[in-house]
């Protein structure tokens, strides 16, 4: 941890966006060569197929009345094939806009039709921390999902639905949204779980042997909380407000799940607000811990000169060259001046010895 | 208090979680081995009676319909069990898996037929403060409690059912759940003052003599009233909630009692709110001590440097081999250098009194 | 004040309570061997009397159906008494259980025939801070009020009530109780004088001379003003409640003055919030204080040790006993090397003047 | 700025409130020797008149019924005039009690008649800000000022009255309360400006060079700056409440009026804000500066050191007086020495060069 | 960035105001010279012109019914013909006076026939923070915008008119004002990511190798970063009460576009938010850092102090001219002394190297 993270040389889209009409659809992000994949998973009660494909139209037309299809898109570099699906679904521009705009925060709007949900993959890569961009439009009897690159946290929730385990398969989309906002949020739990194990860490190095580069390590931490903090902390207004939907095709029993939803995501938060606790506690332990190390090498140095100056000088004294110095013919000056070098010494040791500098 | 804790290597669970279906009821804590044991507790104005099972289909049909039947269950590990209770009682499967999952925040869901309160028993136990998860769930006449190890705080509400003193025997099973409430949040001000005593004798020997393992006391101070207030602090909005709740198998004359926990849990959350300043000024108070003491050490070297080193100079002068250094042949030349010596420590003394370094 | 406090040694009795049925009338203070005093005060427009006595029961039938009775009871360990006295008043269980308690915060309770306060009088006695609990019962036509010990803050009240100076005598007791609360509150002025002069004491000495005593006053003033909001900033709820009541038996008149009271508690509240940024600046004016003292320290060191060292070692090579050192010869080697040296001395010392070290 | 303000010695009067009966008439503030000072202008679109008296019942009977009557009296000491013109006024004596204490914060009460305004007119008078007392109560045809001190910062708003320039002279009483309001809070423009200079200049002087009084200056930054805020920060409630108020008597051309001094304070406010930001930061960059300071003063004495004792080491070596000593002996042991010296002192200026010291 | 910031002088126009009439039109900036510029675009969904004038007059009756008309006004020191165009389009004096007033903070104001918003332009130039203040007033068919000086951020709005590009030129006066919001805040988007560009620099430096420079760099940055806030925070407000307004020409399928609106300024100031936290976590980097190097140069002095004072000592004592001293007669003597010397320095070094300090 304490070698120096490499920062990716930011190659910003910002100025593209600048003096564009509001409505068009620029991918912002910076995965543009992720080609294009569609899953679809079409299912009810009696019913699971999934499918792969590599154009939106081959789509269209796959669920039948009674299924609930979840199409999974893959590649946010792809806007056109992505405005195609956004024309068929009728889908607002403003928000085919923000489904490729990995900058955009936690949030969720209602339309007539659907539900659009922003929501935020955490979870660690190379020891790395990434963090997905995940948008979710909920229709009465789809769902459709756009991540920017393959990898995702919806495997546990494809097994669910292939197995036909719980009752996934019975319920309709609303329930389909539940089970992926709550595949998002379980691995939070996860990023928590992490953050205190380097929390838990560092505190003791700190406590034991604190190195110059801890000081770095906190503010890692800190940037790393802060990250965290920026993507999970708006879910919580997201998810409350859609416990307080009132489209039709979100149904009562399903609100419970939401509930539950809201119970973890401020669990979640509350954790990181400890942390954060925590990590700024760990800068004044460190500060502590640096004064106490100083005061020891100035300790040292101190017992030192304080012990010897005044010795040399005695010894000096006796250097001169003057013509008429008694001590100098004394037949035990010279052993004299031992015993009082030495009396020096043992009274300077009890001194330091008695402030406890020894 | 300075010798290191010894941290309990954790094992996490939480990628356990990741993937299964809600309301998959896992046990998510660390005490699988403690075995089922179910104590229930039946009565009314007239009758009394206590009885314990080692399985949870014993205790189905215990109470009559004119008592208060309450069942306490210990050893959250065993998962089948509670959840054909679970079954058994009508409770949904969101609230079983919070039953079992340690890592639950207080709270308060209220369900057509039963309030469901998670709430945290905080108490010391060899010097070591535990936090033990604890859930209610309270109908019209039966109360369940679910907690992970045998010990807890309720040994004075037991007592008094028993003894059928005050107005408890006379009353609902609501006024049962708030003695159980009443019961967590009488302990909490044990903790509190606990907390108190260990600051007090902190900030006491950081105004006496300031030792080096200090400021770890002084972090582990504020590890320690975090983790009180994570566990404490959502309590106070379950209080506030039970008080305005509507359900029918609440009393009114109840309410004064949930109001009277409100005052409590709220006095607890302002005096560790008080605390949590005074830890953090103590950081304060530990810099500038050990400013301190670094100036002192700085101030003795700086005397005897000042002192000694300007003597050994005029020392070194007479100590030259110059063939021709009229001083030397003086007569009092010896003498007077002393002379200049002494003249120039009583100066320096004199100096170093006024600075009041001395 | 920089002498150290003592600190009384706490004899907690939260223990006694651990397991006690709700409602349970225990006194909580420390104050058990003060004995019971009774002092009833009856009056209307026309008529004025003052009693005393040592049982509650003298006192239960002293006021008329138009007089306003003030009945003073001070004593808190005289559980029993109170208990009774509880009961003739038709007190709640709850209320006599923190009537006795001095950790209650302050707090207002409608009940049905009387307003309950809790608030707390605060007062210096011998330099030290003393809280003392008082709670009122305030009914139709009575106002009783519970105190710890003799020593109270309603002096100038009896003197008006006796006069029957302004209109408190024409009023009902509803104007008594915010005459009560403002006695209180009048002397929570004189505590925030005398807080504000210890900041502008305590910031004079770190402004010219701080010893290293400072911090710990710093932390004394804290604690200090730490205990004072804990006490006094609950009041402001208090009295915003009381302007809002509807009880019958509060006046509209009297609303005017409810409102004086809440603007005076906002006003020490806001000034507390001042002291308290003043305070912790103090910490970072000792701080930058001590670091300053450092460096003038280390000046001196580096000052001497720069201008002498080197001389030193032109001295001692000097000394040094090779059997060719030309220069030993010379036969103003020793005047030239004394030239040399004060060269250096100067540019020393110009340097250390150009640095502004000296 | 650096040189020591003299604290005034506070003579403190609250001693005097305590015990008085509420409604009590005192003055609080410290200008008793202000003599009674009543100006009355009355106007309307076609009359203007100012009049000065030393009494207030000649202010009596002035206006008539279609004028706006403005009466400014001056001198918060004079009680007992001020009592007599309350009882004229019909104003209420929690009313008059808060006119002459100088110490009550900002604040608006609406009575049946009148609505009573507290303000804080704040300027630099010699250097040193002063915080004045104004109290205002306005009626439908009639507005009263009281302040303690004859200075205000009112003139402009007299040359407007006279000139009859703008639309003051065509409103009623509601606008000039406004343009009271509004000559106060511009004013308080000139004191975030002045603010902000000596921000600047500090924290240049921090940036350049900063001197050991830096630290006190921040310290009075701060507290000039605390005291700005809590003077200043309660109008924006007053006029917040100003604007929504809904006595007949001010009339709905002027809420835009009274909406924009709300923009003026909440401006005030925020720029406020930002100061004490900046001011807290300066700690910090003082706190570096200083750092910084001491690390220079360290390498100082870190060099030379490092560079003169070893070499006066060798000095001394070959300043040994030992029988046996074959380099003293050797022709150019002397020469070898100094080369040696010198090697040593190059490598030194070097390793320091490389590290930056130098 | 290290070189020091020269700060304009400023000439404030604050004392101008004092005493004026509200209402009063005054130019409180600094670019007087800017001479008046009138830009009038007039379009529907057929027409576009665009137009340049140098006096409003002209600019009066250039649109039809059926067009938008935005007429653009740069040169707020020209108030005369401000006025005049105000007078034209009867507007508010207090808004005309915000209109030339740069200081106004961002805010919206309804008035019957039209909204006012003021809102701040930032922009870079020369590698200086620019904030530029510019008032908007839109009614039913125009929209008048009011800018300091020429530059503005408006010409991707101006193509896309010209073009006819997206739906601008079917849409009316409220979208147009959107439009102009949206092109503001998108160039906030530029500031954020030029901060946290300096941040990310800044931080480098701070762990690589600080120089004395950075804590005024960290304390530009923050200065940078408060002036950031607050002219981009009060923004919020001002798009949440557009989202909420009622006024008849704005037209509900617009609405969406001012959430869009909102959800871009929320995600600015949460930016901006985590920036503040990581600006004010450099300072404890510094400050660790700095202690560190301290520290370093401490170890270099002990060490060397340590090694060689004892050394020199010795010497010392056979530099002493007694004349009895055994050792020096002793035939290796001074290669026993070099001996004990060696061993000494031996001893030293394997004492610092466990040490950690070499
Ligand atoms: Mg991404
Ligand atoms: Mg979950
Ligand atoms: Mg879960
Ligand atoms: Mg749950
Ligand atoms: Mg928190
Ligand atoms: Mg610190
Ligand atoms: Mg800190
Ligand atoms: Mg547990
Ligand atoms: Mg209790
Ligand atoms: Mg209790
Ligand atoms: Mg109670
Ligand atoms: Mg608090
Ligand atoms: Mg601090
Ligand atoms: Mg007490
Ligand atoms: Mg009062
Ligand atoms: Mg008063
Ligand atoms: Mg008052
Ligand atoms: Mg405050
Ligand atoms: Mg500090
Ligand atoms: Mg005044
Ligand atoms: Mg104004
Ligand atoms: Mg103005
Ligand atoms: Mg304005
Ligand atoms: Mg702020
Ligand atoms: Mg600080
Ligand atoms: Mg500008
Ligand atoms: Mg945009
Ligand atoms: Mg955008
Ligand atoms: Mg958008
Ligand atoms: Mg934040
Ligand atoms: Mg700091």
């Amino acid at each position: 941890m304490a070698k120096r993270r490499l920062r990716k040389k930011r190659v910003s889209k910002t100025h593209k966006k600048i003096g564009m009409a509001p409505g068009t659809v620029t991918y912002m992000g910076d995965k543009e060569d992720v080609s294009l994949h569609v899953e679809v998973i079409d299912y009810n009660k009696d019913h699971y197929s999934i499918k792969n494909y590599n154009t939106v139209e081959e789509t269209y037309h796959l669920g039948t009345e009674d299924t609930i299809t979840w199409t999974n898109i893959t590649g946010l570099g792809n806007v056109d094939d992505i405005k195609r699906l956004g024309t068929f679904y009728n889908i607002h521009p403003l928000i085919l806009e923000d489904i490729v705009d990995p900058h955009q925060r936690p949030r969720v709007d209602e339309y007539e039709d659907y539900i659009f949900v922003i929501a935020k993959m955490l979870y660690y890569k190379d020891k790395e921390l990434v963090v997905e961009h995940i948008s979710i439009v909920m229709g009465e009897d789809y769902v459709l999902t756009f991540q920017e690159s393959e990898f995702d946290v919806f495997d546990g929730l494809r097994a669910r639905l292939e197995a036909g385990r719980g009752r996934i398969r019975t319920e309709k989309s609303d329930y389909l949204l539940f089970c992926i906002l709550d595949s998002v949020i379980d691995n939070y739990f996860l990023i928590v779980e992490a953050l205190a194990e380097k929390i838990e860490n560092l505190e003791d190095e700190l406590f034991e042997d604190p190195q110059e580069s801890a000081s770095q390590e906190i503010q890692e931490l800190k940037r790393e909380s802060l990250r965290v903090r920026k993507n999970i902390f708006p879910l919580r207004e997201v998810v409350s407000r859609l416990e307080k939907t009132e489209v039709s095709y979100v149904y009562p029993q399903t609100i419970n799940y939401y509930k539950d939803l809201y119970d973890n995501i401020v669990q979640v938060i509350e954790t990181i607000e400890i942390y954060r606790d925590m990590i700024w506690g760990m800068v004044d332990l460190y500060m502590s811990t640096m004064s106490n190390k100083m005061n020891n090498v100035m300790k040292v140095l101190t017992i030192i000169a304080t012990i010897f100056i005044p010795l040399t000088f005695i010894a000096g004294i006796y250097g001169m060259n003057f013509d008429y110095m008694p001590e100098l013919h004394y037949k035990y000056g010279y052993f004299v001046v031992w015993g009082i070098m030495i009396v020096m010494l043992v009274a300077m040791v009890y001194y330091f010895k008695r402030k406890k500098w020894l």
